[in-house]
């Protein structure tokens, strides 16, 4: 790659009159089709004086950043066409959809995925008459708009998703409009520094706009009265060049905007030839980033009524609301209408003129229709090794001890080594800390700032990516997967919380995904949590909880996973389940502190394809009849704890026939009708029968399992021990006993509620709780001596009897 | 308040040989106490030769951090002590944990709460060996720890609960320390912003310290490895102006940062001074910010086994591990302990020394005593209005319709009159949207920034807290209710899971806090979500999803509180209630647009004050007998959809007898054992009885119920209806038929789990699929045109029939 021929960047910074004609007239087309879907329910044309008939009953959508995003639109199509560059836009102000709309109609990518809204007068009408309607699309840009991987709802994530589309992508050009509204949110503002974690050899770049139009729904934004001095100053603080556009006079506008976005790509050009000649100094790169300053409503009316409505926060939504009752208004939308002279730009059938087609970039350049934004058309599969290849080797269950997690990084340092173009790990600075480190064996942390000696494992080339950001890693992978590559976010299970409402929204995009046939699958978003809730002990409250899986639960069924792997077989046959799967939120759950090892590599495999499954080993029940009770449990911990409830039971109360059921998958406990993964009726009774009582412990909050089970037979029968919110810096074991799971609550609990009990239960009983008292002894006992973890977890419970 | 003699500042900035002392014998102590906590199990002063059997088992906490934030912490106690400035310390490393133990024990606030941690060789040993242990105190900054409003667990919020502390605390000045690696996350990020909405008159100040100590668990941090020229720029781009103090030689750190920390808060003064006596300009004040460069693990061992410790990040946590076994090791942490020449800092009882003392302020003025930091002391009660006088008249149960939440905008409107000083409304920019606007009659938006003629209700007075950022409002509302004020956090309610985290975590410091009898009550943190899931039809998918709930319901029953209040008069009973409480998290959800109104205000006050109770007005229950099936419903829109299937099932099906049942306070369902507003079992029969199937519609998910419900009388008959995650861009109506919550399902719900029905039911429920049928139909049909909101939700549904 060479720097970009001077003649080029002068062609791009002034466009000549041809060139500008068709740049004005895109856009001034892209605004009257904006405008229409807000507005109109015929007469798409204006070949008739427009008369309240044609007026939408009730007038939604959003004017206010259209404008602006048209004219950027165009502009970066304009400079596809020039240069041939692959570009993909991602709108932050998302409530621009009419625009997008209008941009993918535009470039006719909209007829080719939606032929009723072909480009003509008759498909015209139907694009804007679906708007905004039952049964149409939605007022945001969205999944159903050719062109984007950006729902524009909740505000925050537009770098984090342009960055994560860039990475290991060195060809494509992300624009990512920001707007000032989204730029008051804290993970847009923490979003800036992708820039610091970016290669410029093997990454492409972001070209970030920032557009200040001055206002939000109601208000004015801080980034638009702030002192301009200081915003150049916080965007260079940032790393960025600044290139600032201002104003509203046309065609000078499109002048200064052509050259400010010459120079933005001339200077990535730049940067990325010599980095990929190697003359890179290893400084992080001054990227450059464009500012904006258009008014809002630009090119509405400006007064309505008398009072100031372009430029002001009153043309954010719809600046004309009256113009079905007030015929002025109505006269004022015709005239702001024909403002943009349609006639110019729609032919007599209603499809757009060659001057408006000329300036779209063709085939899939165009960025409506790139398959960067469906990213299943470009996914390849991951080149894996065979995951039985890791395994820990078992002899008997629960003799041995592993971090499974550590056997996890190790699979994925071999994944890391055979797709070095198409995987990675987002972890907040927790990749050592969770015993994935394995993966700095072939590949560094990317870091683009200054690094020094003393660093470990990281590096310009690196491509782990930690960043202490639960915002930036989650959303950087989801840019990722959603332009067709593989990758897991490991973090803290308590601090998953954080991102949760981008998991809600990601789950929310591949839902509506599977709806259009013409989106493709994209890679699933695996999500591993390694600091668990009942072993952040020392951490202690702040760090216990495990709300990310309630959040997966409210899921569709179409969509969500949770695994709960009890061991590091289990865990490896999960993990290669998940990363060949496709759209997905794969929530899988484990701890990293060396735990017991229960199930061979083959049993791992039969285990975790049924999902759950009874483990004769650890139980007293011969199947021939019914058990007195049924422990069952999801989760490793309290795997742990109630395989050990089944021991003791096994030698303390011979005779009771104890059956115990482990749970990988926990989907498999709905009602196969609500969810794919749902177990049969018959192989739900095999499990659990369909009388006998269940002790049921889970990792997460008891509610969980109740919900999942409502309406299986008998449901009531499931008493269920969970994380109940008792925590604080304390011992593992203790953090069993303060939630009430511990083995010996599990004992208790099976002997009160079986229905047939030998002689020697009471006494048992008894022995249960006098085992408690004695640990409470010995807490208080050793109040001030924090015991090594292991002497409390991985203790042989025979001994402890 | 005039500004600050220049010779005070001299002073301040040039401490003499005897401050000097003082100051830098207090910072040792501090950090000798440190090691001790995360060390030393016994031999606390070093009175006799360091042994391995006076080192703890496990070694657990954060050095790395330690030494900044004492340092940090001394200098402010110094200028306490010579101006009487009233300061709260929160420090955002908050796994410096053991540092500000320290602070609270060498200022005695630690032996005053805690007697059994006293001044004397045995209570150090006590505060070495409760650190990190089982019994004893987290690792972290905590709910324990004297002085302290923030958690240090999930990073992100010190400013914002530096920004909340002092609104409307116009005495106090808020230290917030930002770590780098903290400073890497969105939240923190985009918290800078707080200035812009604030106001030097009646509002305190916070001062921020970027700590700049160059790692975090396992790598360096983008902060500080940029070039600290973009550093200063991103700070001054924020609005600040930039001090920096960078070094590790002492006595020189202590007179550069006396000088920063001198300068800083003389600049505060002269801000404050000039708009206290109508002096400001109004434009937004340039207040000061210190970056503080010093190494992490500052003043501990360089080097450990040939390898640098010291500045690098091995030093974040335990710098020598390997103590106990190492006699290298135990030497070179002897060696490191006597740096700092214990004796000059422990008398022979173990007790401070009066060169130490003598450093700290006195009474109130310790930043580990400040009744700032236990809020609840300093609460005053809301002067609040009789909330009746706001309510809707109701003639007869479901006739008139109003805008529930536009009454509680009255409400709060004279709630801001009444208190000026200690209520204020967070939200982001939606307090109009949410129809909430009349609290603009009394009071204007903050905002410091820029004012234009255009701009309505805002201004440099303004106190109701518009930004675009849910994490800045929940955080802001946390900080300014733990410091003893009160207020509501309004927002969407599918994008209140972006600030799920935060609630999550606010959650366990108020349960924390009832452990403790020193932490008085606070007032409760009150989040109202008034855009709901079933009402954002236009908005579409994204912006639907009753998630919160969910998270709260995982809460603990000390803390957690849900209100589903169906109509104005219960929402006005409701949020009375909330106003007047302490120390919950009090989730309200009703919508905002014009709804039927059901309850008179006696009648309201009633059911609310019961939580839940029958409607015998919409059944067809005469309380002689058990009714053929309870229709239950919690949330607004669920409760018209059930009161529309009563009524047509006592047009269409006479005889079989219905029963409404609604609940406003979810948690009264939740068995009394497990929460202390579950209702009796007694009361659960009256409501539900015992035997008869329950169709339960619900606003949230269903499973919610389930789990809710569990453990009462035969919980499998309880058929839940709620919110599916099926949702779009649609009308009100076919939201509720999307997620087959219709009032037509509700029919067929009950007629299909009636044990008796009338002859009729099989018509009926024919008749009911043809309605659903014509919907469709009507849907598609109308496919482009969104009707009035009116048209469809607020339908007489005698009519429909």
């Amino acid at each position: 790659m060479t720097t970009v021929a001077p003649d080029l960047l002068r062609t791009l910074a002034e466009p000549d009159d041809a060139d500008l004609a068709r740049l004005d007239a895109w856009w001034r087309a892209a605004n009257y089709l904006t405008i229409g879907q807000i507005y109109l329910r015929a007469n798409p044309l204006l070949r008739e004086p427009l008369t309240a008939g044609h007026i939408k009953p009730r007038l939604l959508g959003h004017w206010g950043t259209s404008p602006g995003l048209s004219l950027i639109y165009a502009h970066v199509s304009r400079l596809i066409r020039h240069t041939g560059q692959q570009a993909i836009y991602l709108a932050g102000p998302g409530h621009g959809g009419p625009a997008l709309v209008a941009a993918g109609y535009l470039e006719g990518t909209y007829s080719e995925i939606y032929p009723g809204v072909s480009q003509d007068e008759a498909g015209m009408l139907r694009l804007f008459r679906q708007f905004s309607s039952p049964g149409g699309i939605p007022s945001h840009v969205s999944v159903t708009t050719p062109g984007s991987i950006h729902e524009g709802g909740e505000l925050g994530y537009v770098l984090v998703h342009a960055f994560g589309a860039v990475m290991d992508n060195p060809d494509l050009l992300a624009i990512a409009v920001v707007g000032d509204g989204e730029a008051e949110t804290g993970p847009l503002e923490g979003s800036w520094k992708g820039i610091s974690f970016l290669n410029p050899a093997h990454d492409g770049a972001v070209l970030p706009i920032l557009h200040l139009n001055g206002a939000k729904i109601s208000g004015p934004t801080v980034l638009a009265r702030k002192d301009p001095a200081e915003v150049r100053a916080l965007l260079r603080g940032h790393g960025y060049e600044v290139i600032e556009v201002e104003g509203d006079d046309v065609p000078g506008m499109h002048y200064r905007f052509a050259a400010a976005l010459s120079r933005a790509w001339g200077r990535i050009r730049d940067i990325q030839a010599a980095a990929r000649v190697g003359e890179w100094d290893g400084v992080r790169p001054v990227w450059p980033v464009i500012v904006l300053r258009s008014p809002k409503g630009w090119t509405g009316p400006q007064q309505v009524d008398g009072i100031q409505v372009t430029g002001t926060w009153r043309s954010h939504q719809v600046p004309l609301s009256g113009v079905r009752d007030n015929p002025e208004h109505l006269a004022l939308l015709e005239t702001w209408l024909k403002s943009y002279r349609p006639e110019e730009l729609f032919d007599a059938t209603g499809a757009p003129t060659a001057l408006v087609c000329e300036q779209a970039p063709e085939g899939d350049l165009r960025m409506s229709a790139t398959p960067q934004a469906n990213g299943g058309l470009l996914t390849r599969d991951l080149d894996l090794p065979d995951f039985r290849g890791y395994a820990v080797s078992v002899k008997r269950p629960g003799e041995g001890r592993a971090e499974s997690t550590r056997k996890l990084g190790e699979l994925m340092r071999d994944v890391y080594g055979r797709n070095p173009d198409r995987f990675r790990l987002f972890c907040p600075d927790e990749t050592n800390s969770n015993r994935l480190g394995a993966v700095f064996e072939v590949s560094d942390r990317a870091f683009a700032e200054r690094v020094t000696p003393e660093d470990v494992a990281i590096g310009r080339d690196g491509r782990v990516m930690e960043v202490l950001s639960e915002h930036n890693c989650h959303g950087w992978l989801e840019g990722y997967t959603l332009t067709g590559r593989h990758g897991m976010f490991a973090t803290y299970e308590a601090f998953a919380m954080v991102s949760a409402s981008q998991t809600v929204q990601h789950g929310k995009w591949l839902q509506e995904a599977k709806n259009l046939p013409w989106r493709a699958k994209v890679p699933s978003l695996n999500v591993l949590l390694t600091s668990t809730a009942w072993r952040n002990d020392h951490n202690g409250f702040s760090h216990q909880g495990p709300g990310l899986i309630q959040v997966v639960l409210t899921q569709r069924g179409d969509v969500s996973r949770v695994y709960l792997p009890p061991d590091a077989n289990c865990l490896l046959s999960v993990a290669d389940h998940c990363l060949r799967s496709r759209s997905y939120i794969n929530l899988i759950v484990i701890d990293k502190q060396p735990q017991l090892q229960y199930l061979t590599m083959d049993q791992a495999v039969d285990h975790c394809t049924r999902g759950a499954g009874i483990w004769d080993w650890a139980g007293t029940d011969d199947g021939t009849s019914d058990p007195d009770i049924v422990l069952a449990c999801a989760g490793d911990v309290v795997t742990m704890e109630t395989v050990a409830a089944a021991q003791i039971l096994r030698e303390r109360l011979p005779g009771f026939k104890v059956r115990v059921v482990n749970v990988v998958d926990l989907m498999t406990l709905i009602r196969p009708k609500d969810h794919p993964h749902g177990m049969s009726e018959t192989l739900f009774t095999e499990l659990f029968t369909d009388t006998v009582d269940v002790v049921f412990s889970f990792h997460g909050y008891p509610g969980a399992i109740h919900q999942l089970v409502h309406g299986r037979p008998d449901a009531d029968r499931f008493r269920v021990r969970g994380f109940i919110e008792q925590g604080t810096t304390t011992t593992p074991f203790d953090m069993t006993v303060r939630n009430r799971a511990s083995r010996y609550h599990l004992v208790m609990d099976a002997i009160n509620n079986a229905k047939r009990l030998p002689r020697g239960a009471a006494d048992l009983k008894a022995w249960c709780e006098s085992q408690l008292e004695r640990h409470d002894a010995y807490v208080v006992e050793h109040l001030e001596d924090m015991p090594e973890v292991r002497d409390w977890t991985l203790g042989d419970w025979a001994q402890q009897g």
